[in-house]
Order: structure tokens, then sequence, then C-alpha cells
């Protein structure tokens, strides 16, 4: 595979990548320089010109927005605890103008995973939610049932009582199909049982995403998949993950906005996420910014051992305003 | 390898059995009907006859003990929430007369390991504890400086100050060299992301135990090894298991005890951790007992596919009082 091309301070290549691409697929964290990681400030762009590309304002305050013509930007994030809604919120603050419909979520993605293409049977239709309330937002906008998630009454010490009531049965919803694993800030040993015994009666296991770890204040926590790892050893099973890389939210999205693969670029800061999805799901292309949790000893020469390089790599988003 | 040798009914199996052993190495749960399934009752033997072999009132009211000459008995439990002085006082209630010296446990085993085979650098001797009071109390015997553990500061939802003071450094111990991961029914976030920050700063990763599952109220109930799987997940690394099959926890035991490894028989309900602890351990035998995790289906045959078969099998405990 080609060595990825460097485009920080190479004004021709960057106009070339521009115009090479009609629709960019933006992860929404940890594009920004690491004191503000977990802030969305990445880019935008309208189907009509003159649109917004990039607004990033914390890198370039004299240079508040670019412009470029007719581009599609969608952001993909596997950030499950946000809705759609908060993120559009959060875009609101940030000032960059965009819609509901233009952020597509693994959260979003899981919800209408379950209400459209999965079939559950009569009587099994509720998700038990291992997340936080983005979880809850998407299935509730999908009229998916469900239960678990940020439940109060599930956010305490278990009992002995807990695990007869949830070894006879009565403790457990038998309404359950579906055992919906994200990150979850609360996560609990009650938690882990109930969605364990669920499993053990057949539930499917589905997870939001599966990052290993997650960035804030400029360094590592344990992620969605390490959250949900217990399910995993558990049961010796792996959940379907509905987020990057899994080429499941990929089709969910492309069956969404209908935009040609070839000329769609998947722009992030994670080789095993956002870069794998878009080679796997044969984009046209991929770009790395290096601001977040990757660094360009991870794909350069032999990199992390793991093959995974992008096509294209930036040391910051804002390098590509020229 | 020959199938295993169904003792139960057998009286004359029975007694090459018991003759061909002097030491038995005895799992403390799941050895009982499933509706006892964590209280111990089991067996015991002292090294002067005559001696209390089986009390295994739950079974046989009638014959509430059996009798054996000059027999061995250890109890090897990776119940780490328990201490061997916590033992003591179970056996103590069920009317089995043992000695806190005749158990050992993981978390015992983990803190002679810490304390006398580790080699911790100055400034970094403390223990990162996820787990509970049993692993403290054996901490504390061995003079080992521990901090986490039953802490109820930490028993508390994640807050974004936590975040930061975690990534700043002022969250954590800088003495801290270990973490020890065993059984916590109060795990929570917080508890994760301190015990992944000590690990990313190169705190050494040891576990009391690996067992996937709990045995607990007739069923199975997340294990150890799935509670510590977060961080496994998160640094991509396993830690040290000081307990069954971990032959380091045998090692222990023979440096202990000193028995004859050739006329021990490891006892216990689980493959993936008694039997197999026995067979690499090169025993003279072992006995699984069908009351616990393991099912005769799992080792018959083509059994789970993992080879582990034990050199004999018994319905239940009581099974061996004829």
């Amino acid at each position: 595979m080609a060595e990825p091309k460097h485009l920080t301070g190479d004004k021709a290549a960057i106009e070339e990548f521009l115009n090479k691409f009609d629709t960019f697929l933006f992860d929404c964290d940890g594009m920004l320089p690491p004191h503000s990681a977990p802030i969305l400030s990445l880019a935008h762009v309208r189907r009509h010109p003159p649109t917004v590309f990039f607004h990033d304002s914390s890198l370039r305050k004299e240079q508040k927005y670019g412009y470029a013509d007719g581009k599609e930007l969608i952001f993909v994030t596997n950030n499950s605890t946000k809705s759609r809604a908060d993120y559009k919120q959060k875009f609101d603050k940030l000032g960059i103008p965009a819609k509901v419909e233009e952020v597509f979520g693994s959260a979003y993605s899981a919800a209408v995973y379950i209400s459209r293409i999965l079939e559950l049977p009569a009587g099994k239709k509720k998700v038990f939610v291992l997340g936080e309330s983005g979880i809850e937002q998407e299935l509730k906008a999908e009229n998916v049932p469900y239960i678990g998630g940020t439940d109060p009454s599930l956010r305490r010490d278990v009992q002995q009582s807990d695990f007869e009531a949830i070894a006879n049965g009565s403790a457990l919803d038998p309404e359950v199909g579906v055992v919906l694993a994200g990150l979850d800030f609360h996560v609990n040993y009650l938690k882990y049982s109930l969605a364990f015994a669920y499993l053990r009666r057949g539930a499917k296991f589905l997870a939001t995403n599966i990052d290993s770890t997650l960035p804030n204040a400029k360094t590592l926590f344990p992620g969605a998949g390490s959250v949900s790892s217990p399910l995993i050893t558990a049961t010796g099973t792996h959940p379907l993950s509905l987020g990057k890389p899994s080429q499941a939210m990929l089709d969910a999205v492309v069956g969404k906005f209908h935009f040609d693969r070839s000329r769609t670029c998947m722009v992030g800061d994670r080789l095993n996420t956002d870069i794998q999805f878009g080679i796997e799901g044969k984009l046209g292309g991929t770009l790395a910014v290096l601001t977040g949790v990757s660094k360009k000893e991870d794909f350069l020469g032999e990199g992390d051992g793991t093959g995974v390089k992008p096509a294209y790599y930036a040391d910051t988003l804002g390098d590509l305003l020229v």
C-alpha cells in the first residue's frame, strides 16, 4: 500500500485533495488539539455554495471560516452517549450550521438497525440498554421500547436478593430480546449481571461501538468496547457493532445519503475505527488528522503492524485552510 | 487421554481412588447441589487419624461425617472476596474443623506473590486494588500497602473533574506500582479509570483469578475475569493471574505444604480452573464433581473441545461416602 500523503503545508496537494471528493464523512471527536479534544469544532459543507467548510475557531481565530463549493459533509461518530439532537445543540453553540439529519451516530445506527433490519419475534421487542441517554433518545425516536440505560433504580450496589431475583427470573423482563451495550459512565455489577442474564436467555448482543479507549481531558479513558467487555468475557461471544469500523454502519450511512463512494473521503483521528471504516468501505479516500488518538508513527513505514494506513494525513484539520 | 472414571456407585473404584492419594486439594465453591452452591460444606482431613473426611450435611443428613485416615486436605479457592480468616469463620459455622493455614485463596496467593516474589522498586510499593475486603485483609497480613478496594470515596459516579484530575495526575498516588484485580461487586467507571491510568503509567497488572463466571443462586454471574476485562481491553495486555489454573499459585501451595505431587489429587467442579490446575501441575490425579459449573458432557467423549479431562468424576461429593 502506498505511503500516506502529508497535506500540511502543501497547497497544491490540498487543492487536489479537495477536488477529488464531493462528500466528506467526518468523525466528531479527537480532531482538535488535545486541550479541546472533546469539543466539536470541525467543518461544515452545505450542498449549495457558498458554504461554510471549516469552522475552526480554536486554531485560527483570524480565519474563522473557510469556504468550499458544493461539498457534502456528514458527521459520523461512535459516541453513543450523545444523540443526534445533542450533537445539533453542540454545533449550534459552536456556530456551525448543521442539521440533525447530517449527524449519524452509533446510537442512531443501532436504533435504526434494531427497528428496521433486525426482525425481533413478537414478545421479544424490548432492548436492555447498557449506556447513557444518547442511546435512549435514539431508541425512543425509532419507537423501540427499552429498559435499563439511565434508570436510577439500577444505579446501586448489588444485593444477595438481586442474585436470587435474577436467578429465578423475577428481576428480568421476559420481553427483552436485545442487549445493546454502549459507553456507560454508570456501569455496575447489577447492570452487568442483568445484561449477562438476558444474553444467557438468548437476547441478541449488539454494541453501539467497540472503541477500546475514550479520549478525554488530553488522555485516554476506558471506551465503550472496554466497558462492555465483561459481557464478552462472561458469555464468550462478541456483539455485532453498529459503529465504526463496522460496515453495517457505513451501509446505513450510504443507504440514507446515497453518495458515490469513490468521491467520498473519511476524515478522522483513529486508525482502527475511522480509517479502517473508510478503507473497508472502499471509499475514494481517507484522511487521518493527528490531533487525536493515532500518531503518524502508527501508520508511516512499519507503523503499528496492523497495516491500516490512511491515503492522506494532516497535522491538524486547520492545515487544510490554505 | 483416557476417559474419566466414574466413581459414583462403584465402591471398589472409590476405595482404590482414596488409597491412591495422601493429599487432597479441594476447591471451596460449586461442589454442592445448586441450591446451596455458595455454601462451604466440603470435607476435612486431619493429618492424624481418626479424622473427619466428609462433612456433607446438606446431602446426607444421616451420614454426617465420613472418616479417612492420615489424609491431608488443603482448601484452594479462587474466591478473592473472602480472606482465609473469612473462610475459617465459614468452616466454623459449618462445624468443619479447619485451620486458617489450611486455606489457600487467590487473594492470599496474590498478597504472597507481591510481598515475597515481586521486587517492587522503592517508591512504587503500593497496590491499587480492584476488589473486595478479602484482598485487603490478605495484603494487610503481608504488610503490603494498598489503596482503592472498598474505599467508600471511590463508590460514586465519575465527574468531569475526575477525568481532569486523573489526566493531570493529581488524583493518582505516585507510589502505586501494582494494579491487583479481583472480583469487585462495586466496580464503576471511576475505579476502572484509575486502574487504567496506573497501568498506563507502568504499574504491574496482576489478577487474583480470571474465572469468567461466578456461580451464585443456582446460576452464573460475571466472575473476576469478566469484571477485570475492561482493563484488558483498554490496555491490550493481560494480567498475571495468581489463581487457578495459574501454576504460580500451585507452586506457592507446594512451597508452603511440601506434599508429593504424585500422591495428590485436585478436587473441583470447574474444568478450566480446578481440573486444568491439577493437570498442568502434574498432580497424581484430578476429580471433577458435577454439582457446580462443569457438566459431564463437557469432558466425556469430544467434550467441550478444550481437551481438559479429569481422571475421575463423581455426581456429588457425597457419593464418595460409601
